[in-house]
Order: C-alpha cells, then sequence, then structure tokens
C-alpha cells in the first residue's frame, strides 16, 4: 500500500517473515555425491547408515592388558593380583591363543582382546614384576576399557540426517565406517545485481556524485559465509528494460537474486515493479519496519526470491542476516540448528541509553569490549552512509519492536558480524 | 621425565602452554597480494590506510530535499515551513545551481548536496504541495542526514591492522575506498602423517585388528576451520627410518608437522625419538594431564611446532583446540581475537553430576538442548574409541584442573564442535 507521496506502508519484520514462509515453496539445491575429502562444510542430501558392524571385534580402548576381569577383583595398591604375562598381541594381529584364568596378554589401544579376557586392565593400573609376570593395582569391571563388537555402530543403524551440515568430526566419523563418498546437496547460486547511475565499479577513480560499489561485495562475503555461491552479475544503470533483462536472466540461471543499490525512490519503485511484471505472484512486501534496512523488498517470481535491498551497506548486512540467509540456508538443505542462536549472538551490556521508536525494530552497530569479565557493547553512533563503520563495528544490538530503547546497564543480545 | 615402568610423567595443560610459549619463535607464512574479491577470511599482512578522501562532497544519506536548516527550524505539522522545489538532483551529477533561502532542491540517497544547503530533509518529514512547493513538517540540524567531505575517511588515516581477518562488511569498506588489492599471510600448510601397522585407508574393508584412518580427516577439517591448508602425507609404518624421512620432508615443505595415530607406548616413544633425532630443541613435553588427550607430544625442530598426537578422534579434536590451533592461528598472522572465547564457547548446566580427577582438565562430550529458555549439556557416556560419539556430541564441557567434579545444574563452559 502506498500513501499520497508515493511511500510504502511499513510492516514489521513478524509480519514480513510470516507472509515470506507462507509463500514459499522452497527448492532444494540438486544432489552431487563428492568424495568425504571435498565435503566439509556440505550439506547431508540422503540419510547416512551404516555400512558395517563396527567393530567387527572386540577392541581394546587403552595401552594394558586384556584380562578375565575376575582375576583383578579386589585388586588394590597394598593387595595386587599377580598374574603371567602370557604374550602380546601386536597391532594388526588377530591373536590364535587363548588367555586363561589368571594370565594377561599385553595389549595396545585398537588391539584384538583374545579369547579368554572380557576387560582391559590400563598399564597405568599395573606394575611389571618381571618379563612373566606382572602385579594389577586397581580391578576392571567385565567390558572395562574394551568396546564390544557392533556397539560403536550395527550395520544399517542410522548415523546422520539429511540436512545436517557435515563438521570434521563427522567426516572423521564416515571415514572411520568406511563411507568415503556422501551424497550433498550444491551449493545454492545467488545472483548480485549492483544498480544505480551513481555506482561506479571498485576499481575506478571516484568523480562527485558517484560511490563505489560496496555492497556487492559485503553480499559476497556474506552468501559464501552462508554457504552459498555468489554469483556478480555487474553494476547496471537504472533503466527498465536493462534491468528486467539481467533479472530474467538472473531468475533462469541462479537459484536466489539480490537487486542491491537502488536507493532512490524512482528506483526502488521500478525494482518493484520488474519484479511484478517478471511473474507470479510478485512483489510480497515493499517497505519493513527496521531500522536500518526499511526499504527491503521481497518478491518471488516462479518460485524464486528476488530481493530488493536498501542501498546502504549497513542495511544490507541487517537485511541478509534477518531475512536473506535463513532463506539461503534452507534452500541450501541445511535442517534448523538448535544451535544457530548461540553461535551467532553474544549478550552484553549496553553502555549507552538508546532511545528507539516504538513500532520498529532497531539494529544498532556496536563495539564489544570486555570489562572486568563482562561483555560491553559500546553504540557506534555514526551515520548509516559511513563506509568506515563497517570496519568499526563488531555487530549489531538489537532494541526489539516493543522497545522504547535501552538503559546504560541494560543486557542486549548482539549478532555478530 | 619417565618413570620406572618407561611412562612418563605429566604436566598441566597451562604449564605445556607456558613451555610452548616460551620456546616458540613464530615464522609467519608468506605474503601474497590478492584482489579483494579473493581475500575473503584471510588475513591481513600490512596495516591498511585509506588512499583517498571520502567523500570528496558533502553526500545525502537519505531521499528527500536539501535545504539551508535555518529555513526548517521550528516546523511542525501544524506550523509547517513552506519552501520552493528549485530543481532535482539527479543521481550522479554534480548540481550547478546554488540554492537559496526559502529554496529546496530534491535529493537521493548519496546525492551531491547543491551549493546552500548544509542538510537535508528526509522525505517523509514533508508533503508536495504542488510542483513547485513543499511543506516541512519537522525541522532538521545543521549537517543532518549529510556526510561532509572527508567525514568518513581522510587520506592516509588508518583503516585496518594487519593480523585482522577480512570479513565480508570490510572488503565492503574497502571497495568503497578504491582499495581493490590487499597484501595478506598465505595459509600456513601443515602436513598430516598418519602412522600405525593396524591403520588402513577409509576406502579399504576393515580385517580384524585394524581399523580405518579417522585422524587425518578429522585433521584435515579442523585444519581447514582455523585457517590452515591440510597435507595429507598418507599412512606409513611405525618404522623409524621411515617415519623419519617423512617427518623431514615434512618440516622442509611445511609450516607445522602433525603425526597421528601411533598409540602404542612403542609408537609414541619411537615419534619422541624421530623430533628429537630430527633437530633441535626437539621434544617440549611428552605427557599431558589432561583427558582425554593425555599422550599428546609436542617438539620444536628448526623453529617448527611438530606434534605426536594421541591416537583417538575425540582426544585429537581436543588436543587440536586447546594446542595446535592457538599456534596455527599465530602461524597464519592473526592476531588475538577479543571475541574469540564468545564465539567457540556457550554456557550450559550440566545435567548429570561428573566426577573428576584432581590435577587434570577435563573434557566431557556433551549433547546441547534448549529447555524452557535454558541450554543444558548432556554427556554422552561413551568409550572415547567409539567413532559415532564423534557425530552426536555438540562439543567438550570443561571440567578444570582445580575440580573435582561438577554437580548437576552447575555451569559449565562447552567448547563446540
Amino acid at each position: 500500500m502506498k500513501d499520497m507521496l508515493g511511500r510504502e506502508e511499513l510492516i514489521t519484520v513478524d509480519k514480513a517473515l510470516e507472509i515470506l514462509e507462507k509463500h514459499i515453496y522452497f527448492r532444494k539445491s540438486a544432489e552431487i555425491k563428492l568424495a568425504i575429502e571435498n565435503s566439509y562444510g556440505m550439506i547431508v542430501s540422503k540419510d547416512i547408515f551404516s555400512p558395517e558392524n563396527l567393530p567387527e571385534f572386540n577392541r581394546s580402548t587403552v595401552d594394558g592388558f586384556a584380562v578375565n576381569s575376575a582375576d583383578t577383583f579386589g585388586a588394590t595398591d597394598n593387595l595386587p593380583s599377580y598374574l603371567v604375562l602370557k604374550a602380546e598381541i601386536l597391532m594388526g594381529e588377530e591373536p590364535d591363543f587363548k588367555v586363561d584364568k589368571g594370565e594377561v596378554a599385553k595389549i595396545a589401544t585398537g588391539g584384538m582382546l583374545p579369547q579368554g579376557t572380557d576387560s582391559v586392565v590400563m598399564l597405568e593400573h599395573t606394575q611389571l614384576i618381571d618379563e612373566k609376570m606382572i602385579e594389577v593395582v586397581k580391578p576392571v569391571a567385565p567390558g572395562e576399557n574394551v568396546i564390544q563388537a557392533g556397539e560403536d555402530a550395527k550395520k544399517g543403524e542410522f548415523l546422520l540426517e539429511s540436512g545436517r551440515r557435515l563438521r570434521p568430526q563427522d567426516i572423521g566419523a564416515l571415514a572411520g565406517l568406511g563411507i568415503t563418498n556422501v551424497w550433498v546437496y550444491e551449493k545454492p547460486k545467488v545472483s548480485i545485481i549492483s544498480t544505480g547511475d551513481e555506482i561506479i565499479p571498485a576499481n575506478k577513480p571516484i568523480k562527485p556524485g558517484y560511490v563505489r560499489d560496496i555492497n556487492s561485495y559485503v553480499l559476497s562475503g556474506l552468501i559464501l559465509n552462508a554457504g552459498g555461491i555468489p554469483v556478480k552479475k555487474g553494476i547496471f544503470s537504472d533503466e527498465y528494460d536493462i534491468l528486467k533483462d539481467v533479472v530474467e536472466e538472473s531468475l533462469s540461471n541462479s537459484d536466489m537474486v539480490l537487486i542491491t543499490g537502488g536507493s532512490s525512490v524512482g528506483t526502488k519503485d521500478m525494482t518493484a515493479r520488474i519484479i511484478n511484471d517478471a511473474g507470479k505472484p510478485g512483489v510480497l512486501f515493499h517497505g519493513v519496519s527496521l531500522k536500518p534496512g526499511k526499504p527491503l523488498i521481497c518478491g518471488i517470481v516462479n518460485n524464486k526470491v528476488i530481493w530488493g535491498l536498501p542501498g546502504h551497506p549497513a542495511a544490507v548486512s541487517v537485511c541478509f542476516k534477518i531475512f536473506i540467509e535463513p532463506v539461503l540456508k534452507t534452500l541450501s538443505g541445511l535442517k534448523e540448528d538448535r544451535l544457530e542462536p548461540y553461535k551467532k549472538t553474544v549478550t552484553a551490556k549496553i553502555d549507552k541509553n538508546i532511545s528507539s521508536s516504538p513500532g520498529r525494530e532497531e539494529h544498532i552497530a556496536v563495539y564489544l569490549e570486555e570489562r572486568n569479565g563482562e561483555l560491553w557493547a559500546t553504540p557506534i553512533f555514526a551515520k548509516s552512509g559511513l563506509i568506515t563503520t563497517l570496519i568499526k563495528a563488531d555487530g549489531t544490538a538489537l532494541i526489539p519492536l516493543k522497545k522504547l530503547g535501552v538503559k546504560e546497564g541494560e543486557t542486549v543480545e548482539v549478532r555478530l558480524f
């Protein structure tokens, strides 16, 4: 809706997210099979099950002596159990002997327990008496320091859910189970279209009235960090036909489209018109009660999300984190991460009073600092167009919709840059 | 020092870190010049200063009307200021007219203020009366909604310190200042040598007594995440001459060397011997009061750090996070990150009593879960050799050296995987 001056009425962030969620038919990226060494950080696209029993045999988890646990009951420093050292199990070898009552076999971590043993006494809890005899100064329970055959994973056992991002430890576990290839989602491609007659490439000398293209660099990095592939389309003039062509081409060969830099009202209206003309349903919302980030436009064309972003880099970052990153993660196939909020935000005390307009969610650029073990957030009071603010800020502190501001010493949530 | 059974006496984690710090002469990686679009996440190697004044002209930060602020003093909804719309400043153009008292010029975000104006009234605080006249319903202060020439950055002004990791926002700022190439450190190369006669490649069917190589996959991912380049050297037999050759070759063409998998006492002693034989000063410490991770060996040869890691993947992860990652970050040129502890750890309540040995730092694998807005850590009581534990754990909870354990409901620090 527009008022008589052609200005858009604003909706809240929550309402905008609600509209977005209702209208999106997420099309996940294609699946590809990758060698595990190339799959760090990729998203699993098919549930993974164990292809075998692991281990296939009872395995020691420590260096020590394989024993029948009953032979160690009651052993102490003062009253050790004396046991006969029958043999040493060499690494990588299957023991071909049996350990009888009163006997032990020297075993290393990973070694296969010989017949007649059910546990392993750690080296630390033994003393070597001579070449044929040891004393055990601490008892072991049956199964202690042993992984039973099949205990780690049973053949067909569920291991990893599709939608999970692969961590180093996960890939190690897959290697251990003999899984050397995984199905993962291809990273979604995100087109970045820079618009504005005033925008010049970063390598050009600046002329009065012009600003360099900043947003395509900020967005490329944010897309990379969120697990997407940025595709810079270039800088385009604010002309309907030119922009419409590049938007349609981008919609056809990428998974999401970002239009950035058109900060004049005329450009914003043109962006909205192009989104509406490109296909159905077109613009979902235009203008959000958010500072910075108010002029955000969101549309859907042929099931692909297309965004018209504000011109200010600080606003671009805020809009990306609130709106675009969640969509990008869904496109990438990532299931919700329980720990996401803990990873991306910290709580801190604000060190100045900040006023805020009611009915508007505000994100204040802050510098973070530890003082006497407490984290404090100092607002960077700079005009939103200042480029160097980007360098100084550690993140943005949130002043929620319903608050009229925050008082010095109040706790705020800070989303890290 | 060894006791009579050939076992190493253990030192504390803090003492080990202290020894490491004293002995290390960090050789940073070579510097390379990169285009900014390829420098996301790289570490700046030379301080960066602004090459120019930014902006070169007074620039509007909003869409609105450039005015002489005095013309708006006292303006309200009931008593607006009526001002004559003299012209519109087109984007990318330098205005060639002067705005007189009582006049305004329409201006878009980023536009250059014309002579005679000192501030910009936001579009929202105006009403268009007709094509030649607007009313202003809110006053502006001198300089409001304007970035003064040179206000963002002055020529020669310090921007970014060497040793900083480049974020998307930083690179955007560099682009805005016309800096399109940066000097950064090359990522340090870390050799991974897998040893152990029992270790087989992940793609091989498992035979009794053998385990697949897991650690080289876990370590590769951890090295990538910490900003290094993993160089897998392969799996080698526990033979002195073979290992010594690959260690010396690795020391000569990488920045750090990790030896993993030799979990038997014999292998560990051989690793220590090879480190001592490879050069001075050799082994710094051998055995740390840490669980898991006790058998860790650290040495320095020709100013390069070389590690003998325990065989268990869980121990490998803990040793990497505590000891190796800080060294790797220093090698990569990264200056200490004030916010590092906040990014990598969360606090949670432990949901079981855990006992711990005094004088030993323990790291317990935990699963994290939010319950009624609080984060709880559930210990994963699994034997350390279990591979699938790696998949289930979200991180490790710390039980510090001096504690005898933690009680249910007690707050612990959890280092995220």
